[in-house]
């Protein structure tokens, strides 16, 4: 692994071209970003070793794909003409269904590797890089017959030494299951943060009154809306029944205290305790 | 302070028992809880040095009433009624109003101090308390013109041991803004934990792809359903008003994806990033 190219030099770039480095300290990392800030500060932190542009990369070994998704849907098809028939593309989007029938019938389809991993904060850009991030992470594969064995293999060994475990699953699927488990909590974290600043906003004093509960739930309210928004648009009708859902639960619970039915309050908390059990795996 | 009664040994009282042992080695903690193996586990886990009863709380120098809301509004005129002149009572609810329209006319109405210490986790009970829970944290403190000058005194020097900073506020508008920078967040919690666990129920591997985002958001919905079905039912209407917000919020963002006005979602995110500066007091 000689010349690694990141585009997209953010949270999940970063973090992988740090540990890429650490793990190939030979290799060159080349940087690709379209904001030129982000792309200094990735020099001058170390995180890459030169700047570069999509035209440079035909001499790439690997190649990360690690932008907002709806940027990459506009480049995958240039950045695949572009690479040598050796070449390693690994995509690390957040939604997998279009990015991966867009690219369907391109020729060289095989150096792809459309991936999703679970890993990331509610931090964006260089600064928010991080050593080791996807230590214990699960990482979701998709279409994994659809790339050359010899470029899985490949993935598969880095994959492996950055520590993560590997999970096989149909773009279609994913994109539906990832909603719930993911955009849902996003959408339901922005809407609590809009809901408290908008009642509270001349009260600055009153989040002293906060504590690590509303900290901890309202956190991903902080998120970048550059790479949200297109998650949202191109898996809107997941995103929509995860919605639907979950505001039906919120009016059912509402009735319930209108109702001053506060047995079955009890019973729906209750029974939603049974999250600590499914937690255990994730902690 | 000799003799301390501790009533309720959960995550906060049992923390409070840690802390004022800590700072007053030689005081005797005595726990009182409806849980006899509540008890039973603090006893064992030194975090009270005898057990006890309403009953013998006559020799107290200070009561700590850290039980869930409902039971606090039983039990306060009784256990009122059997202190001395001279002993401190501190509420800890996590709900004012009732509690102090209650107690308003008693005689030893200047014997309690009504106060919401804005800490704890999502565990409960004593296996949950620890040392240090109230190290800069914030304690409200309601109606302290209503208690002696001189216990006022005593329960603000415990304070300061304990590290907390003070703010004083009226119990009406303590429960109207603690509905949204508390309850509510643990409603939306246990809703998305609802959501999640309602579709995913017979996919238990799905949960493999939830990451640390899902896990921060959904984390309030492990906690008591003892403590906070009382909290509701005594909020009802501040609770409601929230819920109105918030579920009125999330129809809003869902009908903005639906017409495909994906540029205001990324202006609703843009905004509620504001968040960050405001949550930079609490982390």
């Amino acid at each position: 692994m000689k010349n690694v190219y990141i585009i997209g030099i953010g949270l999940i770039g970063g973090s992988m071209a740090l540990d890429i480095k650490r793990l190939y300290p030979k290799s060159t990392i080349y940087g690709i970003d379209s904001d030129e800030s982000h792309l200094e500060d990735a020099f001058e932190l170390n995180i890459i070793d030169k700047k570069a542009a999509i035209k440079d990369i035909s001499n790439a070994d690997l190649v990360i794909l690690s932008i907002p998704v709806d940027a990459s849907l506009e480049i995958v098809g240039d950045v695949l003409n572009k690479i040598s028939d050796e070449t390693l593309v690994i995509d690390v989007g957040s939604t997998k269904r279009l990015f991966c029938e867009l690219i369907e019938n391109h020729p060289k389809r095989r150096n792809l590797l459309a991936t999703h991993p679970i890993a990331g904060t509610e931090h964006s850009g260089p600064k928010a890089a991080v050593l080791g991030l996807f230590e214990n992470k699960t990482n979701i594969i998709c279409e994994v017959e659809k790339t050359a064995f010899k470029l899985q293999e490949r993935a598969l060994k880095l994959f492996g030494e950055l520590g993560m475990r590997i999970r096989y699953m149909n773009p279609v699927a994913h994109d539906k299951h990832i909603a719930y488990v993911s955009h849902l909590s996003h959408i339901s974290s922005f809407m609590l943060g809009k809901t408290v600043i908008e009642k509270e906003k001349n009260e600055r004093d009153i989040f002293d009154m906060a504590g690590s509960g509303f900290e901890s739930t309202v956190r991903l309210a902080k998120s970048s809306p550059e790479m949200w928004t297109p998650i949202f648009k191109q898996n809107k009708d997941n995103v929509l029944e995860t919605l639907d859902e979950y505001i039906a639960n919120l009016k059912q619970f509402k009735i319930l205290i209108e109702k001053d039915d506060f047995d079955a309050i009890y019973h729906e908390m209750k029974d939603t305790n049974h999250i600590k059990q499914i937690l255990k795996g994730i902690e």
